[in-house]
């Protein structure tokens, strides 16, 4: 019975259903049903639940499951397992398998060496779309999905891809070589994932080849894999914005709690760092409280400011449109940007608190102070993510935490501060 | 020489070229070398500036660019343009591929029937692997790029697809039925171009046809567009979360302005309001000034515990990992995590306020009004965008607002209410 509501699914939903039930439920689930797990279930898992999904299969359903399996999608689960889940896995394969999934392992995780498959359609360069037919219905090894039959040189290099629409539409006796596409490019097997990523979105691949160091074919990247690579560094830099470590949706508060605790530390550093700022004008308040009351509304509207401008420059780092040639033009347009949202709530603000507290200079006070911090959010806001950047860091990590302690500590000192000078 | 340069260039990447330099730099470039943009070139241009490019083009340029585009890309130029460009395109297309854009045009915005192009390889579902063949051969309007010849019965319903690697690998008198995908989906011509994202990504879809009302094809997506798609609504999930309004790196000062105005004067609204609760508090905080020293503390970290809670509640909405099977647990979790953070911080900080102000009690009440804070924003963080999303609104656009909301006013409150209950 279980069996019938099961079977129908696709197997990315049984995996969603296997991730959105609870620990418990999921547990007794797989004792009841682990013999159907096949490999596809296994590769849309999320990491999160993985491990445990394994640890909870017979050996020999699992060996099935993995053999099953095109070498990336091997590699894929096999990296976030512990060594001894590993060796199983690993065992359960063929040799030529292991072989193909041991060399993808070599290369550093997050690269074009752990994304690719090394199932590849070749031809030599001189056969014709004759030959390359003839070849593929005589072979019985061929992988699930290809899009491209990957032209090669007697030394492995790929010299051009054939898209299998244009083999199929064209007279036996044609040239591959005639019939490759326009444009080509080569993958290297050490490239950053995120990279990869960038080049299928911006040229549009369906494949692409994955060389060695010496430029020989070592296996094909799949836009598929791409497009979650894609997903994938979306997800991190959303979570990364908000401070939020890596966690899944089926962690448990536990493990929630310690994953959200570090943002949450070093935003009280900040904070406190701000506060000793408002220390520095306790007098200045304890004569008028006003000041106590209206201080966090120029440190909000800065920290919202930065808040924006960051994560526009994060986003467009991220997509490559915001580089050498046009950050000059972006710094600017931030900074008169942000003079020009400061001078319009600046003369709001100026003008409420003079209604609500009946002093005109408290109103002139609030209004410069407004002007400054959200010039300095704007300064904050481009320059720290890209300062990052080019430092190496991930701007999504961290511009977050300086750009609201610049904005608070600006906020606060130049409202207070100016107030001290005016009012007092 | 200007050709010499950018002739190499792939057509994305001419087109972040004419984006990432300046206004003034763009006219002059497209005043030299306008003749040699093609349709592909167009396709690449962000929104924001191909009105302006188009507008530059000299008529014949622009109606051979667009003749050459599939209808996809032509509907997706179009619909950002004003109706007298709309009209010149138009009349420039040759009476097929007219009718098809604009029986594209004719499916509402942001949906599938937008999104798809018209030129679609179909073949009657009785037909031989060497029928197929000789048709492809025979035809020369093929598609630049097609992954499936799509089984069609005699009413042109769509029942299977053959993928061009299974055609190519099958004998000639294999029946195309016999080779056809196990699974098999098709999309409605209405349907949501977010939900058809999710289905290519879910379903690892290469392509897939697309259905009207009655269940006739009437044309087919292709993975291109849908990680397109993928990727511009992350964009707009990150930059609403963070008050960005819809805008471009290309945008000038003002119209960046005009863009971050909006959700700074909300948020000024929002600060205005915990600004009240504070003046509540006037009395006590003239009496103990270290009360708005402290209060700002509070408030930030409850700011900081709800964005990430809620940043990670509209992350599992879009990808719908968080339903109904699982938000009972999810709340419940964040409610916990909630608490445990709030005690964390709750003695931290009430040990260091101690130290601080060498005041016992006010360690006290800042470590109960943490706790009390990290709660509501815990709670506001999931129910909040949880909330937005059953009633039908973007919970990227507006949580952010709500949230804050809550922590300021709980955090402010519950601090500023115990001070006075205890310490005076
Ligand atoms: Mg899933
Ligand atoms: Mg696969
Ligand atoms: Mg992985
Ligand atoms: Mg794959
Ligand atoms: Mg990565
Ligand atoms: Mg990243
Ligand atoms: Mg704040
Ligand atoms: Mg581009
Ligand atoms: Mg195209
Ligand atoms: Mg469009
Ligand atoms: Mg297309
Ligand atoms: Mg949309
Ligand atoms: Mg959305």
């Amino acid at each position: 019975r279980l069996n019938d509501l099961i079977e129908p699914l696709h197997p990315a939903d049984i995996a969603d259903l296997l991730e959105q039930i609870g620990g418990q439920e999921r547990a007794e689930l797989l004792s009841l049903w682990s013999r159907e797990i096949d490999g596809d279930i296994l590769s849309e898992l999320d990491e999160s639940i993985r491990e445990e999904v394994i640890a909870a299969l017979p050996p020999e359903v699992l060996s099935e499951a993995v053999r099953e399996l095109e070498s990336d999608d091997v590699v894929d689960i096999l990296e976030d397992l512990e060594e001894p889940q590993q060796e199983i896995i690993l065992d359960a394969l063929e040799d030529a398998d292991r072989v193909a999934v041991e060399q993808a392992m070599s290369y550093p995780e997050y690269s074009a060496g752990r994304l690719m498959q090394r199932e590849t359609v070749v031809a030599p360069e001189h056969w014709t779309v004759g030959d390359a037919i003839d070849f593929l219905r005589s072979e019985d090894w061929l992988p699930d999905q290809f899009y491209h039959v990957i032209l090669v040189d007697p030394r492995m290099k790929p010299v051009g891809n054939v898209t299998l629409g244009r083999l199929l539409s064209s007279k036996r006796e044609v040239k591959l070589r005639d019939i490759a596409e326009e444009s080509f490019r080569t993958i290297r097997a050490t490239e950053d994932e995120a990279d990869v990523a960038y080049l299928f979105n911006q040229y549009h691949l369906i494949s692409a080849p994955v060389v060695d160091g010496d430029d020989r074919l070592v296996g094909v990247i799949t836009i598929d894999d791409a497009m979650n690579v894609l997903d994938e560094e979306h997800e991190e830099d959303i979570l990364r914005l908000a401070g939020v470590g890596e966690g899944s949706l089926s962690d448990n508060w536990f493990e929630t709690t310690k994953q959200r605790f570090p943002w949450l530390f070093v935003n009280l550093l900040t904070a406190i760092l701000a506060s000793l700022v408002i220390g520095l004008f306790e007098g200045s308040i304890s004569r008028i409280v006003a000041l106590a009351v209206l201080m966090p509304i120029v440190a909000s509207q800065g920290g919202n400011a930065g808040t924006q401008g960051l994560t526009v420059a994060v986003r467009a780092l991220a997509t490559r449109s915001l580089t050498y040639s046009n950050v000059g033009r972006v710094i600017g347009r931030e900074i008169a940007q942000g003079v020009a949202n400061g001078v319009f709530f600046g003369l709001i603000m100026g003008a409420i608190s003079y209604i609500w507290f009946g002093q005109p200079m408290l109103g002139v006070v609030i209004g410069l102070a407004m002007i400054i911090n959200l010039f300095a959010a704007a300064l904050a806001g481009i320059l720290i993510p890209v300062g990052l950047e080019k430092l190496g860091f991930d701007p999504a990590l961290s511009s977050g935490a300086f750009v609201t302690t610049v904005t608070d500590v600006v906020g606060f000192f130049a409202f207070l501060w100016l107030a001290t000078l005016i009012l007092l």
